[in-house]
């Protein structure tokens, strides 16, 4: 990873955000720039060097991990050891210096403490999003992380397959893909996975419960497993039992309008018209009312990151954006389908990961 | 679960903190105060009532798990939704009114957009822990719940030692351990599950790797589950091949303190106390320098909840509190050792939850 490369690409937009350092304490934001994977971190950035500051029990890790920055262990707080070596950063300057927080991830009490420990040649500036701006655009090596991903994350689908049957507990469906995951060296799911069976369905955010898959109806499963920290994002709906033609309608217009705005991804189109793509097949059939949440998100180091694809939305696709593509339709007391890809936008299409058929199952 | 008894005794501290309502926003105190287990909402409790406001996705959620709350389905975000709804409670109102928020979860993004949307007869104060307060001191229904979570997770163990064998990777005795857990009805595990063979098990955080156990060697296992929405926290240290006598000696060492730190647990007795305890022992080993971390940490339905039971605290224990035990040795490019229970705090001592003999397992 050109963890060197991002932490200069950042560096050219303090400038235009008037900052002369970045505070960065979002951990995928720390990795992103620096390779560090733990759980307790900050690193700074300032017009021409960086520095890491963890605390003694990462010692070992962060010397193997990071990159292109000073390693600091501190005694104190990541953030106190922080501000002192701003200290040193703003001696016989003439001029007050901003500090940039990622003001969207840090806690007032992080902020609080932070005004109180910082030398008086800097003052905050809130800033929103500088370094996701950057990790939208995944490069090469991401790229391959994600492909791996979400070929791994597919496999579960097969897993799914075999015990999808009724009387089976949601839970335990979530089980035996989770063990497929962890077998095949994931280092975790991305999210809770949901596996929503029968009425349970029409939830968007349906978790495994301990609920048994009915006799007759669909089973969402949404799923996603995190490998070498990228994380993948897929949902199969199947149906179990023999679909009423009702059933079968709602299916084959969430299948449309997922194949329509994945027809329409490519570089240069705007995240709303995507949407849109999705919403209005599902417009015609009469079920866009049904369509509850957006059409899809980025993805990367974290399941969620920008760009939104929804209405409203002003980003414009760009080559190396790595997005999902998933409508739904919710019938309360009734049920749901929704189907998800993930897809990496090009110049002229995009290129969906670990392609499948997604031709009506049912078991 | 007593919602209402909870919101009461919240409002009981109002005064003393000089708040006339906060704005609750972290989820698992949203969860405590009012049941709702979705992934976003947020509760404002003023000096007689309560409102949860949370989006169109968890309408029907909302209305099955809110209790003692009025629910509020927001077309705009939970916090604009909040805004509106403190503005008819401050309408006829002479003095102005201050909202706590929580200052250690609320991001500075959030308090900037709350700022702008409060009805001009509110202004904010910063408030630490004190929904954080109340959930140290555990119910009877909760006691219920750890102690059910704690069983479970005990028996991941009983997996571990059937698969832990030279050669075998981390990750594998993971996905054993893991699969166990889902399989028995657990919502997810409370932490990336902890198993560091050989060398690794020197890393207090050594998340499985896809490294293969050695031919000897210590291997750590910490692994916890959620079941109903409580944690279970637990480590267990087995050795691989036969040990040396030194790795023997830490290893008793390691057990001695954290029986001793146990054995003075009750009402009364400070968490420095306990921590000491269990020091004192590695200490007069020569091991005190190895135990780099704290020897435990409060658990509910977070992992690592207050009260911190860690030098220079002056927290005094309470019945109903429940605690992790754990002290441990890490001795880098060797190998480390930690024990693990978790308790709860009774007037005369306390209850290990799924106690197990901690003698040395050798494999």
């Amino acid at each position: 990873m050109d963890h060197k490369g991002r932490v200069k690409g950042l560096q050219t937009v303090f400038d235009r955000n008037h900052l002369d350092a970045l505070l960065v304490t979002h951990l995928p934001n720390v990795r992103y720039l620096c390779g560090f994977t733990g759980t307790s971190g900050a690193l700074v950035v300032d017009e021409t060097r960086s520095a890491f500051f963890t605390d003694g029990r990462y010692t070992e890790q962060a010397r193997a991990e990071v990159q292109g920055a000073r390693v600091v262990i501190a005694r104190k707080s990541p953030l106190a050891a922080a501000s002192e070596w701003l200290m040193g950063r703003a001696l016989g300057r003439k001029t007050r210096r901003r500090l940039g927080i990622e003001s969207e991830h840090l806690t007032v009490a992080a902020r609080t403490q932070l005004t109180r420990m910082l030398p008086s040649g800097f003052r905050l500036g809130e800033t929103r999003g500088l370094v996701e701006q950057a990790r939208m655009l995944k490069d090469a090596d991401e790229i391959v992380r994600l492909r791996a991903a979400a070929i791994l994350g597919a496999s579960l689908f097969d897993r799914a397959l075999d015990v999808i049957r009724p009387g089976v507990k949601e839970s335990e469906v979530a089980a035996e893909m989770e063990y497929v995951a962890r077998r095949a060296g994931a280092e975790e799911m991305s999210f809770p996975t949901i596996v929503a069976a029968g009425k349970r369905s029409a939830l968007p955010h349906g978790r495994a419960s301990r609920a048994a898959i009915p006799l007759r109806g669909f089973v969402v499963c949404d799923f996603g497993v995190i490998l070498a920290g990228y994380c993948s994002d897929r949902t199969r709906t199947v149906h179990v039992g023999r679909p009423t033609a009702k059933a079968r309608a709602i299916y084959e217009a969430v299948r449309e309008a997922q194949a329509t705005a994945i027809k329409i991804v490519r570089a240069g189109v705007s995240v709303a018209e995507v949407d849109q793509a999705a919403r209005s097949i599902l417009k015609k059939r009469g079920l866009a009312k049904h369509f509850t949440h957006s059409t899809g998100h980025g993805v990367g180091l974290e399941i969620h990151e920008p760009p939104r694809i929804a209405a409203g939305q002003t980003e414009i696709l760009r080559p190396g954006m790595v997005i999902t593509i998933e409508p739904g339709v919710y019938i309360t007391g009734s049920g749901g389908v929704r189907i998800e890809d993930t897809v990496v936008v090009t110049e002229r299409g995009c290129e969906v990961l670990a392609p499948s058929s997604k031709e009506l199952i049912t078991i």
